[in-house]
């Protein structure tokens, strides 16, 4: 298995690889982003990818959310909670005050920014393309940027780093959700704490139409764990809904809601079931549970007492 | 065949089954009760019974609607709608001022309530079994009244009847729903309009339940053309609903409300499919027709590219 | 104070006029129908009516529902629920078998069903103008029935009445509603278990009107615990909904959802908030209550910094 | 008047700000971030600031989404749309094939994805602080790159900058849409062709609460034109909802749907109720009209013959 995973060496996206077991023994290289990542998965160059797909303090990661969705080759199959902590880093211990020109990547100065403004507030934020390359851009020769903003494993890898302060993040919990994305693979066993992704047009000529599908999940019972908005990119207010919801494909109420989903938003793709992170049993209320789904089947084929007709096939 | 209805002859439940074709060549007797009537299709003394299931002005038929429910051998398979007269009669031509008491059957009284406040406001009221037994009760030895209220059909028959006045229903446009009921019959075919009828216990245990079972219709778009709430009988507050929706049980969207009702409601009873005496053909938006719901079952089968499961059946 | 009820006398309504303190020492007379009680008080010939309006076998009492409703003068201040016993009684201690007809009530009658079957198959059924009236018949010199079947109290009220057997309900916990309604009269105070009543037309021209309806309830935490549908008379498939919620007029929330529904269907009817007869508080979510009304209309005053517009209400 | 701007000059934030007709006459300056432009509003350096809200390739601008909501001081007084449109620049006329690296702002790259894959498919990407930033960058002494992609403004006003290709935009109907911001403003006058924009932080502890809060708009006809989700920071999975509603404070609907919306989730902000740029009128169904508010209100008051007690204070 070769594995890929958003750039380089030494971002959180790669702690979130290491912690699949089957990575430990396994090829692995870094793509320079997302989309990049899922393209060498779809061309075959990569086995998965592992990349961000959400963040608690920035929100989605709309790179991962919109080239996840291009095409309906990939599916994710694996989702990974890594806690988020930053460091900040310089070649040499120069004091906070002597810092003019800061770099990180952007979303990572975005959950900084409290302690930026108490502690560097005078100094200039350079963005730069990923934590770990900003921190690896200070041991090039003439760096425009006099400190870094990145990982622990970052500094911890390269001792020439200087680790000024650490846990400089604002929100102290912060955490990312990555997701690991293979081509057409096989569906993971529902274990009872599942997930499943779906990115859902919003029909523009249907008003009200995202309370119809709102209640394709509300009338089978189906909680919503995730929900965002992004644009399909034609015009302002054409939207799609990249949404999460609690249960697996292998669940009768989840492929029901998938039927009612498609006659109301038939360009919805489905994006994998896979497990919880956190292993959480979805709870079922008993009228959505497989039982009741047989049950209901059951009974309406009892309604045809000269047989169904021919052409009814479901 | 035979067929039954609610009797005795001359009633307008009598004009509503000379209404069906097949009927003229047929054999058909009286029954003295709803219940009866629907007792003797299922004792299979008759094939078909014909029996008054709602009035525009008086409202549903309790009888019909709670007997026919009792349980799960009948079936509507028919609907006639017969606009509804009726006639003073007495044996004499006596004058109006001159009637001390009346009878009818009591749904015709409350029809015809204003005229009598008008036209006989000091004669006493006698309930009767029947329009028509009211009216023959006149023909007996001492009537223990002077005129009765009942069908032109009944005056027509026994010209021993002598009609004081003619269409005295406050409302002229009164018309009653009648439903032909037959034992585990055939389905009729669907036509594009029309109806299916249900009873569906209320869950008592799930607040907000009725709205739960609304939408299971709103959902894939099911118009409701009727709703009556009926008590159960077990305590107060408990209900079942008889409801009339446009659409036939050969159609996908149709048979769809049906498994989420059953799920809701497990004790949901199916009383048939069949033509809309208007023919009015039913509107159906296309997110909800056959092809819409063929295309979601077709696309949820290619999410799976190794194959379905075994266990998932549906 | 001057009471009126569905009579005559022995009736089960004057059982349940009884149940109010003040009747005791108050003049009480019979009207021979739930319209005439009605119109009594509309007239002023009487200052309330206690008529039933819901039975836990047989359902709403039609005549109540569409009578209360015909105009806006008449407001529920009270319900009472009464316990339904039956007895069957004749002028002789005849055996069960000697009986060939029996009288009462219509809606009696279908309360006995059952052990009519089993007891009396081959009687015949006599429509009565009431149980009492039923009774009270076989008194008379050439009554045209051998047995009657009426409460308990007609028969402790008149001796010559021999009680063949007792307790014949096929439903044992069997109770009636009665509710007492005055003209115009103070609302009752709020007690924190109470009820409305509503008569709410069903707007014809526009489909889901019926969800809209309840999504006014559902949206305010507000339960129903009564609804029935009535036909409004202009033509099949024209209703107005009877309900009962829980709740006061005095509730911010009920307040609220009348508004709304107003809104949906202009020519909704308020018959009175008054005390439950089981004294059962009313479940309240806190985002409903008083407190979360008054914070939410608060804080919308606060969004006009300069003040709010002359032309705006509220 | 003092405006500022989204800088630094001829981004299209400034091209939005010209055109609003006061600020021709008007001074105006940049600052450096989205939070900066605010941050100068509430500190009264300006007293309106204009800012970058959608875009239609890239969606929401969170920076600013989540920078407007953080206190109640800032409300949105206009909104301007600004078509999108990129050209390539350089110092010099080189050929594509010799640009190793081009830099411009990350939202304006995700904008020419596809051009870039064509025509410069081996360009490394450098992220510009901004578009006129990066295009700016080049005229400094040892620019890091070869090329920028900015507005067509900026390489108007800087003839030292060389277009080597215009409209390179993938999407040719790209608009961004822009808010200009001030601090306890007047409330705009109601036109017919409004828009009133929230911040809902969902509910944690009320599963369904999505629904509820949809509810709130469509049981009051209130159609949203955008709805993006934003995290609180606070954990995954902890929202709030950035909405756009057709209509105004003015409105009765929306008044009362922000009482609603204010029960179910108590910290919702009001963040300004304005003209839209297109001026397209709203569509109001008459049941959701100022004379629908008003009936339903003034038929509530007649339900109080003896005077609304005085604690009922609406």
């Amino acid at each position: 298995m070769r594995y890929t995973f958003l750039g380089p060496a030494g971002t959180f996206t790669e702690t979130a690889l290491l912690a699949v077991p089957e990575v430990a023994t396994s090829e692995r290289f870094p793509s320079n982003s997302v989309p990049g990542a899922l393209n060498a998965v779809r061309a075959g160059d990569a086995d998965a990818a592992m990349v961000p797909i959400e963040n608690s303090v920035e929100g989605g990661v709309t790179a991962t959310l919109d080239a996840i969705a291009l095409d309906n080759s990939l599916r994710i199959v694996r989702e990974i909670l890594v806690p988020i902590q930053f460091v900040l880093v310089a070649r040499e211990h120069i004091s906070l005050e002597n810092i003019t020109k800061i770099s990180t990547h952007t979303h990572a100065w975005a959950q900084v920014r409290a302690w930026a403004e108490q502690r560097v507030p005078d100094a200039e934020y350079i963005p730069g393309p990923s934590t770990a390359g900003a921190a690896l851009g200070l041991l090039t020769e003439h760096p425009p940027y006099d400190a870094a903003i990145c990982a622990p494993a970052v500094a911890k890898t390269h001792p020439e780093l200087k680790v000024l302060e650490e846990n400089i993040g604002d929100n102290k919990h912060a955490v990312t959700r990555f997701v690991l994305v293979a081509k057409n693979p096989e569906i993971p066993a529902a274990t009872g704490a599942d997930k499943t992704t779906l990115a859902i047009p919003l029909p523009e000529d249907r008003p009200g139409a995202l309370l119809e599908l709102l209640e394709q999940f509300s009338t089978r019972g189906i909680n919503l764990s995730r929900i965002e908005s992004r644009p399909t990119g034609a015009f302002l207010g054409s939207y799609f809904f990249s949404v999460d919801i609690d249960g697996h494909i292998y669940d009768a109420r989840v492929r029901d809601a998938l039927r009612g989903l498609h006659r109301v938003s038939p360009d919805i793709q489905f994006l994998g079931s896979y497990p919880r992170a956190d292993s959480r049993p979805t709870n079922i209320d008993p009228i959505h549970n497989e039982d009741s789904f047989d049950a209901a089947r059951a009974w309406v084929e009892t309604l045809f007492p000269q047989g169904r007709p021919e052409n009814l096939q479901h």
